[in-house]
């Protein structure tokens, strides 16, 4: 559970379960470039725009599980939503000089699609 | 990248990307309890039966990430399959005595509802 990449990866993720974006982007690079499952997000402040309506609706989250060395870290959370009562989220992060880099964020929208639907 | 559990989880893997499902088996527990994004699989049967419909369709698959330790692992994969070009998964395995006893299993059922929406 060490490892470089792994506690910039805690330290992101603590502030933004804390829903203080602002101190979670202090460790996110400019130029990140971020698989999500809708598509590619390039720059620092499209992560933003990305991250800021899950914030809204968090309720609760739990790690699963969290690893890392220096250069890479690989973290598995459940969270709780006001539409998805749980809804797990996996994230491959890469770390640069202690700025994430690279994101490969994967979660699974249908729960949200279908909340969406039934909300309509 | 060491650890029994990641060892056995990656033996596990490399078999059902093999397409190699009686080999896969043999790393899963009778009692595997296994959290899917459509709900929670009792016993190596219904978890032999949702692998299979996967294995099917699987074209490639590439290791993002893996990480472990005596009990436990994570690891992260890329999969390109007949629906879907790029379907990732996450997978958060519990290991005891040799086989998987628990999983978390993280994808996005979004493009595959897509997929099977517009085959309709």
């Amino acid at each position: 559970m060490t490892g470089t990449a792994l506690r910039i990866a805690l330290a992101h993720h603590e502030a933004w379960f804390a829903k203080d974006l602002d101190l979670a982007m202090t460790y996110v690079a400019d130029d990140i470039v971020c698989d999500a499952p809708a598509g590619r997000l390039e720059g620092a402040a499209a992560y933003r725009a990305f991250l800021a309506p899950f914030v809204q609706i968090l309720l609760g989250t739990r790690m699963i599980g969290a690893f890392g060395d220096d250069e890479t870290a690989l973290i598995m959370y459940d969270t709780e939503t006001v539409p998805v009562p749980h809804a797990p989220g996996a994230e491959h992060l890469t770390i640069a000089h202690g700025k994430i880099t690279r994101n490969v964020f994967l979660f699974d929208r249908a729960p949200f699609d279908a909340a969406r639907r039934s909300a309509t």
